[in-house]
């Protein structure tokens, strides 16, 4: 089928051409019909003779070979008429919701249980194309730093971060689990590559019923060896957000208009601050004395979001330093301030979506805070091998994609941004 | 630190420059010490008096600050004398393996026990590099045809083939399953995005034990809508493997080389013969009735591999048409020939690769053909809605990434370019 999209329609005005795509709306008036067929490009309009297309339901596949006219009130300035009409599947259904309307009516859990049908929406699908979009701009980024892509595997056999919220599998009648992140083999692989990316499921088991947690992610995850320490990751950081927002800015641009969604500018720079100034300053500001935290709670990053964009005119947050002790036991202390780490969260508009940092690089080390953690080192065996034998300097970072285009999106809950979430309560479809 | 790699050290002759390593072979001469360093682009050789670097082992990570001089037999024309040494990890014990023999002196299952060491020998590493430039490469091949890239869900509520060999899963305490394909997803998504692809893990419980057959590998999927027929989606997977051939000629020739590899030279239209066609022509060759076989065994892959090569000058062969009952559910019929299929495999150097084919997109049809092969409907539930919702003819195919990098780099066992495989027997590191 030789097929014209419905984006270059008005390429065709005068040439008898064929389109295809779902009849996304039908509207009858006295002596015409008009149906707007839905390509992956857009819409386009097709005019009948009134009553000649009533046995089309919506969503029907067809396909549409006419004369095409320029039409300056059409969508794309040109329509199809006095067209052969030719069902391209069975009769449909029509889906429980209107997909013509600008917005879905109807709660999440529905418009999730029914998902194979209304992704279809174009407000939907919007978030999905800044999705795959966000995603090839991490890896150009990456790709022109000279990272090497790597696909390790998820399952495991003992839990890598080294606790709980991980999923079992019944492997060969063994234990397995699903792996949370590919922290040790991201690592492992700086000792082949020196710089690696993936872009693969992470699996958590995840207690929480939130609007930030699944328990299946897509997950955005780099590193990188022969770092002076974690400002240099933070660097790399940077270009892969940017990355990331300049091609949802340059692939995606129709889906941004279409949910008025703006991606970030993001600075060469992006601005710093250390977890103890930020704690000071939110303690000044607030009057509530957070200094002991261990940790940002939500409130404190949202506070901290708007103090960047007010004082540095950025979106984008990185915050160094959190205290070692609330970080996984992997990462590398601060030389010069042992109880802080060389970590950092990126946050975006007053969320995090970015933690990484400087990890530990000697074999010594590592044996020394599992002891200091009561975690056993055996459970970390092949891994903690690698270390043995001569390791850089090393860090890096992981991302999530969903979170990252929800807040870009303005979606409140990642499982608008997310295909087929799935949660304490979904598994399908 | 600035630092400089390896593969640019000529370009420094005369300057003081750092360069950064792993210690991949320490000679001592009389009185002279040559260390090679081994760095992501190559190596380099660094000079010293006799004696002075006797207590670094293989694989420490060092980095040498030294003068560049010419030098014609040091690996890229260059060396660095003079050298302030610092090392940048604790001092390594060496592995139990000479990384800088040319090839490894161990059994597969060592190399495998203790991959996190081993992959960073040249001939190991190489292999991966072709991977990711491979995969690369399809995804700049499917890009140019205006596929979407999408990230579908690996832990589901139901065997997605609707069989055995399923991983099960203990989900917050219900029972689920680890993804063998993203089949239903993809096709889902042909009503969304029209043309998608992804590439992430796929799972199969495999109870065999061959060098062909893993419990997890990288899948490189594909499904798009409005064909004809299954010829259709042989041109786009034609365009994915030359897009995968060109990449990883032109993004990892050297690995290539030190490999003495060479990626197929995929034709405009790789050459194609039915399932009825091959069985005849192999039956008169060889003299074995095998014209009633429902599927090709290894052996006759290999022939038409061969008779390919002869004919056609192809390493590369589409199969058709293979008999229905051999397939899937989902594969649509010849409409001319209903006991044989709208589906095909393609063949590289006489091995699958790759699967695919046209699917059924009428909701009637996958009633029809769950009853006949006796099969529940309600299991497939969620997925068979998305077919009384209007959907296209459609079809699309799977590439397994280790397969198709082994192939093209004359491995014997996919294990040898797949990152820390999983199967029968392993489940680490």
């Amino acid at each position: 089928m030789s097929r014209v999209l419905s984006a270059d329609l008005r390429k065709h005005v005068g040439e008898r051409v064929t389109i295809a795509g779902w009849l996304h709306r039908r509207r009858e008036l006295k002596s015409v019909t008009f149906l707007i067929l839905r390509d992956r490009t857009g819409l386009a309009q097709v005019i009948l003779p009134s009553g000649s297309a009533a046995e089309f339901g919506e969503e029907t596949v067809l396909q549409a070979e006419g004369l095409v006219v320029a039409s300056p009130q059409a969508p794309g300035g040109a329509e199809l008429t006095g067209p052969e009409l030719t069902v391209l599947s069975g009769p449909a259904e029509p889906p429980p919701f209107d997909l013509y309307r600008p917005a879905l009516t109807a709660t999440l859990p529905t418009i999730l249980d029914n998902a194979p049908t209304t992704l279809r929406h174009p407000q939907l699908r919007a978030g999905f194309e800044i999705a795959a979009a966000s995603a090839a701009g991490f890896r150009a980024a990456l790709d022109a730093l000279e990272f090497t892509e790597i696909f390790t595997p998820k399952i495991v056999g003992s839990a890598t971060e080294g606790g709980a919220n991980v999923f079992a599998i019944d492997y060969f009648g063994r234990p397995a689990y699903l792996a949370q992140s590919p922290q040790f083999y991201k690592q492992a692989m700086v000792g082949v590559f020196e710089r690696v990316y993936e872009i693969a499921p992470a699996f958590r088991a995840e207690p929480h019923d939130t609007g930030r947690h699944l328990a299946e992610f897509t997950s955005l995850d780099a590193e990188l060896g022969f770092i002076t320490d974690h400002f240099d990751v933070m660097r790399v950081c940077r270009d892969a957000v940017a990355g990331m927002a300049t091609f949802a800015r340059e692939r995606s641009g129709e889906a941004l208009q279409l949910l008025g969604a703006t991606p970030p500018s993001v600075p060469a720079e992006i601005p710093h601050i250390h977890f103890t100034e930020a704690m000071a300053m939110i303690s000044a500001a607030t009057g509530e004395d957070v200094t002991g935290e261990p940790d940002l709670a939500p409130a404190h990053e949202r506070w901290l979001g708007e103090w960047a964009e007010r004082e540095h005119g950025s979106e984008l947050l990185f915050v160094t330093g959190y205290p070692l002790a609330s970080k996984p036991f992997y990462t590398h202390p601060d030389p010069k301030r042992p109880r802080f780490s060389n970590g950092f969260d990126l946050l975006f508009r007053g969320t995090e979506i970015v933690t990484g940092g400087q990890r530990l690089h000697r074999y010594a080390d590592y044996l020394a805070v599992l002891a200091e953690r009561g975690m056993e080192a055996a459970q970390f065996d092949g891994f903690l091998e690698v270390f043995r034998h001569g390791m850089p300097p090393h860090g890096g970072f992981a991302l999530g994609l969903s979170r990252w285009t929800a807040l870009l999106t303005g979606a409140a809950n990642v499982r608008q941004v997310t295909l087929f979430p799935r949660d304490l309560h979904r598994l399908s479809p």
